[in-house]
């Protein structure tokens, strides 16, 4: 629970929001399945979660060809995050900006100040051969998002590989958060789990939230041939973190294989959409791999389309970004199509016509 | 989630159990109001919890008497105790034992040994005054429990201002569990809530899990009137801790004003059925205040039940506690009556009847 001014996207308690970009979720929302283990877990509400979430992991192990004790089930990718940090305690950390805010906060939290490494706007923020010599014997931990949260921008998979090879080598951690690869476009998708040996010092993350529309559950696990670090994380945590609810519903979405596929062959469509649009309107989009659009040069936008009952993401308290940067998720068609008519309407507007 | 071997009861995922006394939860289980919370939460299961359970501490607020800012939410009580030793990263602390064992486990995860006090069981593991003199200006946390767990033994109101009142002069952080207040035996229920002033270093745990029996969704909250306390905490966690799920199941929860009393009103009975039949099978009790027992003296009892499919929870693993101390928990009478009925075979049997 967060106690002061919150800067992350979706608040849709605070605003009177019909229409919500801002949260980066499948626009197909939870599968029907998922719901019906939701409802059926209400009579079973008073019995302790399994703290091992046993049957959750046989199946996610099968899913990835990893062992059972390969994997650690957390409250959402966030909680992993902070448990990552608070069970290595680094001393130093590396981290691109602009990302996904909580990595900085779960370093801060530990009493780290990270080095951010700047992803540059004129390469439209990707992350290039220059990470490897930021890594060093010093650089404890790397946290990297890829897809990258706001930008869309994948992590090549040579880069990747070579990413691995470096921190191996300098004894680094990383974090690699793998949070949106099942919403990343099949070209572009590429994830490290298959490349991990025994020992890697690396935590894959990867969540339900997304993918299969359980945002409001929590429910998301990490990857690691890293055995001791996986035990760590979980001395920080208390044993029941994943509710009974999240474990039942996790199980159901398994079930569901082709939900991901489904929103997959959606965003080719939309996305193109909305680029062709809001490039007609002269917004300025990067092109992401993801299930969301980074636009830029848009500072009134925000109010303007709140106005107007749709929430997007400002990303103006990014590092790394500024004001008239916003993140907008892909949604369906029709929700596209209004998107689009309310920035024109805006565009027109602030041209006066 | 946890990893290796795992100390605490309510393992129903492991054994084949008909009838679990090993958690201790309301023997009612959850309100009909809850269970229909859980189940109309399905339908946002893709919405981001609000990150400030903004309108839960406005009716926790109403309930105690305290401003909403003085309320912390948790995925469970067992989360806060985690955050209290992230947020404070004490030096030292003075933890009565037995007693929870995360208590120990959140100070470990931070790198503190505890220095343990013990209850006595020729004291009936009631907390005297004896503990004044062990606080002093080099004790950074205590930690009680009240009702304590497993022991069942409160600390009286008279005690419990006079340790607030040490604290305060050893500048001691003092953690008040207080989950198993609203099962306690009115006579001897009190709670600190009211006695708090601005400033002071008191973090009071309550839980819906035992009162509403909402193990399995995750629901606690922490009452303080440090607010830099709760802010620093806050910080320690992801934003979206507390699910959906567990906000609207605690919206619904307390709807229900007199599912504790209700509760409090069987034990009365069923505390007097269940020690007058042990004495009589020559088992010792504890005479306990909450919704639970502690029985001593059965070495074998565990093991016998569970061929039985009846689960205890055998305390053994309990620091202060040794084999043969086991607790139950106070069940419906025909529950009750079957554990008698199986303790008086086991008892039989083990005098060769």
């Amino acid at each position: 629970m967060k106690f002061e001014q919150y800067v992350h996207g979706g608040d849709i308690y605070k605003n009177t929001v019909t229409l919500d970009f801002s949260a980066n979720v499948n626009p197909f929302g939870t599968p029907e399945p998922v719901k019906a283990a939701i409802r059926d877990a209400a009579d079973e509400a008073d019995r302790y979660p399994d703290p091992y979430c046993t049957a959750l992991r046989e199946k996610l192990s099968a899913l990835h060809g990893v062992k059972a004790d390969a994997i650690l089930c957390g409250s959402g990718a966030a909680e992993l995050i902070f448990s990552f940090t608070a069970a290595l305690c680094p001393k130093t950390a590396l981290l691109p900006v602009p990302s996904f805010a909580e990595y900085e906060t779960a370093l801060r939290a530990v009493g780290v100040e990270p080095t951010f490494y700047p992803l540059l706007r004129e390469n439209g923020f990707a992350l290039t051969e220059d990470i490897l010599d930021a890594i060093n014997l010093s650089t404890n931990v790397l946290m990297l998002c890829s897809p990258n949260n706001p930008t869309g921008r994948s992590v090549e998979k040579k880069l990747l590989l070579s990413i691995l090879d470096r921190c191996r080598k300098t004894g680094t951690w990383l974090l690699l958060d793998e949070c949106f690869q099942d919403l990343c476009d099949a070209d572009k998708a590429f994830s490290l789990i298959g490349a991990l040996k025994d020992g890697d010092r690396v935590l894959i993350l990867r969540a339900f939230t997304k993918t299969y529309g359980m945002a409001g559950v929590r429910l998301g696990y990490a990857v690691s041939k890293n055995r001791e670090l996986l035990f760590k994380m979980s001395e920080t945590v208390q044993p029941w973190n994943v509710s009974t609810v999240a474990q039942v519903a996790g199980l159901a979405a398994l079930d569901c294989p082709d939900w991901a596929e489904r929103a997959r062959t959606l965003f080719r469509t939309e996305k193109a959409y909305l680029m062709r649009e809001l490039n007609a309107l002269g917004v300025s989009v990067l092109p992401g791999d993801a299930n969301y659009l980074l636009l830029s040069g848009v500072p009134s936008l925000y109010e303007a389309l709140l106005q107007r009952g749709i929430l997007v993401r400002d990303c103006a308290n990014y590092r790394g970004l500024e004001k008239g940067d916003v993140r907008i998720a892909v949604r369906m068609h029709a929700e596209n199509e209004a998107l689009i008519a309310a920035i024109a309407e805006v565009s027109d507007a602030r041209n006066g016509n």
